[in-house]
């Protein structure tokens, strides 16, 4: 029996929110999630857990209250829990990003741009 | 202050044994590891947790006692924990895969290809 592949740029056909997280896959208590973004996010932390970011197509940033890391393409950066970020992309970017199950994007932070349920894609 | 991101195909660059895993970065108990891989690996489980295979560059099989699944370039797979697999490449393909620190490669199948200890690039 032939089993699915996950194509991840398939998936981004599928949807095309800014800022509106889609799950792709889960390993065990974790989620691989997709997302397109473009412009700033909000200021906020996750106190309980790393976030790691892989950037599929295009460029982001990450600043911290202390600097910043620019990702293209193929590169990838683990926020470590705790430490306060703002994603940023100045044109729209293709972002994958694991977390644990249940956190909320926006962390603690409250914003318009929370997105409190998973949805599949 | 800029910080450092991780380019996975510069990692690439810095190792080139078969099925011997480097670690690129941790996420609390998981690592993300890359792996140049080549013909068949040994039939294993992992008792304990499910794994995530990313293809980065070139196409492999993952081998199941039910069926097989093809993986290409930007094509992502979970194998669920408990479940057996081979993964097998007809040419060098270079994946990323995930899972919690301390799995052993192999499972518990044991084979000349067991890699026991961390090793970072």
């Amino acid at each position: 029996m032939s089993k699915n592949s996950i194509n991840i740029k398939e998936k981004f056909t599928k949807f095309s929110e800014h800022w509106s997280p889609r799950v792709v896959a889960e390993m065990k208590d974790y989620q691989f999630k997709l997302a397109k973004i473009e412009g700033d996010f909000v200021w906020h932390d996750h106190k309980e857990t790393d976030e790691v970011f892989i950037v599929i197509e295009g460029s982001m940033s990450i600043e911290f209250r202390d600097g910043k890391v620019d990702l293209s393409e193929g590169e990838m950066f683990v926020v470590p829990k705790g430490v306060e970020h703002k994603p940023f992309a100045e044109s729209e970017c293709k972002i994958m990003f694991i977390e644990p199950r249940g956190i909320t994007n926006t962390g603690d932070a409250g914003a318009d741009l929370t997105v409190e349920d998973d949805v599949w894609v």
